[in-house]
């Protein structure tokens, strides 16, 4: 138990941090009147829309939370309730320290790259500390309350379905943020881009845009606190679900399982410890803006290494011991020791020591390593891939678009191999628990990564607010090299968050059999790909990222038309905004984009829901119970083959697409203005609900999938 | 063995109906002095390419005949080559009988609509049964061959591979001829679009153009023969594994197994006959093109009901007799009757009635027709789809590509709706046997299919024979509307064939499932979700479709920006082009695009051939064989379950992006000129490598994988 005290700890120096941080954030000059009264208005917005996302999603979460009280009990639904306010929280403050950040940076940009690059960067600290903090802090204090207090074992039921469904809150309610926000942030994005820099002729975040408060308003509640929500679930569903598997998959005795649980507890926490020293090391010290963030980051990684060695000593007492190897599962071969259930799956938990564990987490370091490297090839202008999209825009927008559409297929190749490579590896190492430990130690680093991400919108916003507030150029200038960066950090966590899901699907499919062996132990579901309700469930599994995505795309590509419209009315009604004598009405497009992106988020989101429960029961009816879990089971997996690619390719292509444009602007290929800059507008266009809306909203999608699952199997057994 | 010689007959009539339609079509007149002399650059062209690319792929053909012959013996060595042959052959004949139908349907049109349908519908249709009628004899005189003179048994174990490898002879030959075909013709398409359109400014199929001849040499290599080896290919894979399946799943008498494996052949047969009953039913009517088109694919669809019905009564004899049921497998569970390998997956192969199997081929046909329905839908300009993306080109080029690719990913859901029901449903009636024969009667309908597809290169090319010989508007106007249903039919063929795919999928693993049991009986290989090696396998199965996608994208671009670079200098060399004063050298660009799609086709076109032995190698040496065996196996499923999104995606897409901008040249959204038709032509663009390179040479690929894991399978054994 002591372990979970010191994971707490380390959670409330993430907050404490956060508060901190804030506070040196908060005390940096405000710039001027003129910028202020931007900021305000951006903020505003910004909270005016959360304000109703949440309400909206709590209405939502409350019919479930109802749900989940009739079938699963009073703890479940606590957890789901812990796990669905934290989630909303940890958005709300990332978009809350962000608003205020973004004026600081731009007034801080005024001095130096490195005054706003620190501002900035700090800001997105503060979000990225709290993400884990917050999670570790939930899961941490449930765990200690239904073992303490409750006085529950470890590998109690109702502490798996309690995590399950604290998992499941954080998913939930991360899906609508990520679609609400994303739909929100590239609505106002594209329809401003389109009716002001090309049918207007203005510039970008020119004051005179009815729209342009709107798309600064979008950054923070999209890529901010959307990406934060994100993140928030990706962490609590990761440890959730390696504290799960021992518990399920794992024969020890109590003391035994309680220190196995809190391993993952207690890798999250010295992780936060060693990502908050990270974020000193940001530093530009004569190299590059990518430069300064990556020393951030691999100190906090490498600071991990022996961090988490020592944790493990701690935690486990001698490494060489091994776990797990008298108990459920045969060693050798994986298979099942026991008969009852001959024709059930093998669950690979074989035996393995604590330096196996300790290697797992190597592997999940040296993934997430791999991952950002591949994604800053893939998305960064100095490489082939961004470089070619930017050549192939010199014959014009189709070559473009072509281009980005084959970098978009082609960056999903290696990503892919990582993680099979890693799978294999820690697999071998350790078996299923080896995976779900290779993913916990990838999450660990959750803190660091977000922090990266959410500088990103501080940027953007930073530079909008220079431009609407008349800065001098210089400052637009050292505000659009910070941002450039941020393109590529953001797709770095877009594909660290899918990565992860990869890794983890594989552990979520064996609580899943392994559930379904305990509830219904008389029940033989074959599993093999040779049923053809695995094949159903497989098809129709992959097809749920697609239709999502399909809805996402249209979503966006609607709201923007709405933007269009609104923005074209405000210049015929008021000429004057186009002179310059008369302000436009920046809260009426904000009103127009809030409804639209709320209005749109519902149905797509409830899609990974109502999809695993409908499937179930429809094979069930036509083909038995067996067949309704074979399927179930397989469309937990199909989901995961296809969302994986979809989300790769989504994500990387719009990040290349975005810095190709970014790249013409630097002066290469005829520079702004030229007819490839008008093509690399086209290609950005199209990648930014690729890459910000569809993209990474498939990753909450995988993890609610699979989370239903679960909780129907539970459900269907009559609760606890 | 009766029924064999009737499916014979069937198929000589087929090449019959060829001939004596060639006939009819090149008794018609050939235009004018100058028609004839554009007509005839086309056709050296096209003679050109197909004789460097049929020159090329004979290269790797030897090689890999001489491996075969070294591995499985002379027997499979002869039925590679025959495959191989003749898929060159009905690519070949059906390219040339298009070089010839395209000046006369420009002439015909002259007269009238009607003239113009029925001569491209003619030559299409010629295409249509040599596919259907040379892959009928193929498989049918090989299988005489093999179980008459030869003496065999009908489940002999050469059979079963020499049917194999003819199969992976026609595959293999048809991905490069698809591939390379798609590569010249989208390459000289963009090109030519884009210096002509684009930069020069002057209109389509313009004889100034020096890609213009290039570009209607690709209709005829790319649309007309790629496309007839592809189909090719998917014929004779579809019959050949309803066969194969039949031999190792069912326990029978050789008289029963005889009668069992010719039922294929002679649905085949009697499907050929309606289907060039239905070629004459093709007539306007007073209704539209579609409308003429569906009289003929729907009398044909119709007729084949009591055609397939007598046939099976007439093989079968008492429809209600149980067949397969005393066999190998447990009727009621489909579990293996057999405890040897208890731990290997169950084959779904239960028992049934003839009676059974005659409602799986009713649920192809239903199948059949859903998708051509829901091919329209997605692709019609009547509906939603198309006019949505033209809806969207108003507000720009990104509008426009995000509508489209959105339209694109929900294009997917319905057609796998439908075959996740035809799987459910025929699997319920007959097991495996029952949707290997769902897919064999989807296929009886190829020639049909395949003639409404090849009708479009030929209208294609006679609009652009009308332009350039300058014949009057009306001639063109009348090319132009039959080019239109055009795109939809080509869309049509390609859902057609990845749907089969979805399909036999199941059936082709179930082979391999079988195979892996009688090749490795004491190897227990476990291919449930659950080993993380067949996570590994569907991986990088799933990865397949995307690289293969992104080489095939990256293609068309690069040679598309040769094609630019190469009419530019014609230009500048040459400045009496544009006045119209001197002719380009139109054999020069031919020639670079020949150059480009060979050399570019290589590389793509061995993945599907390398990866699967590869994987194989590579996870026994880390895991051992049995893990090998289960990867490659879930290797063969994640190809078909992303790769069927992929090209479905891809095709629809695509066809959606050129109709929308066909609506919009019809003169809505602005009609053309228009920014809205800029736009629509930026999709269009888009759509070209998506539709006609990338997305149907999937369906290819995915058959080698499968097949080339059955050869695999049979070599690694030692052949026979």
């Amino acid at each position: 138990m002591t372990t979970v005290y010191l994971a707490m700890i380390c959670g409330v120096i993430a907050v404490l941090y956060g508060i901190f941080t804030s506070a040196q954030v908060l005390r940096q000059p405000a710039g001027d009147a003129r910028m202020q009264d931007i900021a305000a208005a951006i903020q505003e917005g910004a909270k005016a829309y959360l304000g109703r996302q949440y309400t909206t999603i709590a209405i939502v979460g409350v019919v479930v939370a109802g749900v989940l009280a009739l079938t699963l009990g009073l703890i479940s639904t606590v957890g789901f309730v812990i796990g669905a306010v934290l989630s909303g929280v940890a958005g709300y403050v990332g978009m809350n320290i962000s608003v205020r950040a973004n004026v600081r940076t731009a007034e801080a940009a005024r001095t130096s790259l490195q005054g706003g690059l620190t501002t900035a960067f700090r800001s997105g600290a503060v979000t990225g500390m709290l993400v884990a903090g917050l999670g570790l802090l939930s899961i941490a204090s449930f765990f200690w309350y239904l073992t303490g207090p409750s006085g529950l074992a470890p590998n109690d039921r109702v502490i798996v379905e309690a995590l399950t469904a604290l998992a499941f809150g954080a998913s939930l309610i991360s899906i609508f943020a990520r679609l609400g926000g994303g739909i929100f942030t590239k609505a106002a994005d594209v329809g401003a881009d389109l009716v002001g820099k090309v049918e207007a002729g203005i510039p970008e975040d020119d004051p005179r845009n009815p729209a342009v408060i709107a798309d600064n308003v979008g950054d923070n509640v999209g890529d901010c606190a959307g990406m934060a929500a994100d993140l928030f679930e990706t962490y609590v569903v990761t440890l959730g679900v390696t504290m799960i598997s021992i518990a399920l998959l794992i024969q020890a005795d109590a003391a035994e399982l309680m220190r196995l649980m809190s391993l993952p507890l207690i890798v999250g926490g010295v992780c936060i410890v060693t990502s908050i020293i990270g974020t000193y090391m940001v530093r530009l010290g004569g190299g590059s803006i990518m430069g300064a963030l990556y020393k951030g980051f691999f100190t906090a990684t490498i600071l991990s290494i022996p961090a988490i060695y020592v944790a493990s000593v701690y935690v486990l007492g001698d490494l060489n011991a091994t776990i797990g190897g008298a108990g459920f599962l045969d060693a050798g071969t994986g298979a099942l020791a026991t008969d009852v259930v001959a024709a059930a799956p093998a669950e690979g938990a074989a035996s393995f020591t604590g330096m196996d564990l300790f290697w797992c987490m190597m592997v999940g370091l040296v993934v997430t390593g791999l991952l950002v490297w591949i994604t800053e090839y893939y998305t960064g202008t100095n490489h082939r891939p961004v470089r070619s999209i930017a050549k192939a825009s010199e014959t014009g927008h189709g070559t473009n678009v072509i281009q980005g559409l084959a970098i978009s297929l082609e960056a999903t190749a290696l990503p892919t191999l990582v993680i099979v490579v890693a799978v294999i590896a820690s697999y071998q190492l350790a078996g299923i628990i080896g995976i779900a430990f290779a993913a916990t130690a990838m999450l660990a680093q959750a803190g660091m990564v977000v922090a990266l991400d959410a500088y990103g919108p501080v940027t953007d916003n930073a530079g909008g607010i220079a431009e609407m507030a008349g800065l001098p150029d210089e400052v637009r200038e050292r505000t659009d090299a910070l941002d450039a960066v941020g393109n590529t950090t953001k797709a770095v966590t877009k594909g660290y968050a899918i990565g992860s899901a990869g890794l983890a699907a594989l552990v979520l499919f064996g609580a899943y059999t392994t559930d379904l062996r305990t509830y219904f132990p008389d029940l033989t579901v074959d599993f093999s790909l040779s049923n053809p309700y695995v094949i159903v469930g497989l098809l129709l599994g992959a097809l749920l990222p697609y239709l999502f995505g399909a809805f996402g795309m249209t979503a966006v590509g609607r709201a923007a038309g709405a933007v269009v419209e609104e923005v074209r009315g405000q210049f015929r009604d008021n000429p004057g905004i186009m002179l310059g004598t008369s302000r436009p009405d920046y809260g009426r497009t904000v009103d127009l984009v809030t409804r639209a992106a709320i209005k749109e988020m519902i149905v797509p989101s409830l899609l990974p829901v109502a999809s695993p429960i409908a499937l179930y029961f429809i094979i069930t009816a036509v083909a038995g119970q067996a067949s309704g879990f074979a399927a179930l089971g397989a469309m937990l997996l199909g989901v995961i083959v296809s969302g994986l690619f979809v989300a790769l390719s989504m994500t990387s292509g719009g990040g290349a697409w975005d810095n190709a444009k970014k790249y013409i602007e630097d002066g290469n290929h005829g520079g702004k203005g030229s007819e490839a800059h008008k093509a690399a507008v086209t290609g950005d266009t199209v990648g930014d609900p690729y890459k910000d809306t569809a993209g990474p909203a498939v990753n909450p999608m995988i993890k609610i999938t699979n989370i239903v699952a679960l909780l129907l199997l539970a459900a269907l057994a009559g609760g606890v």
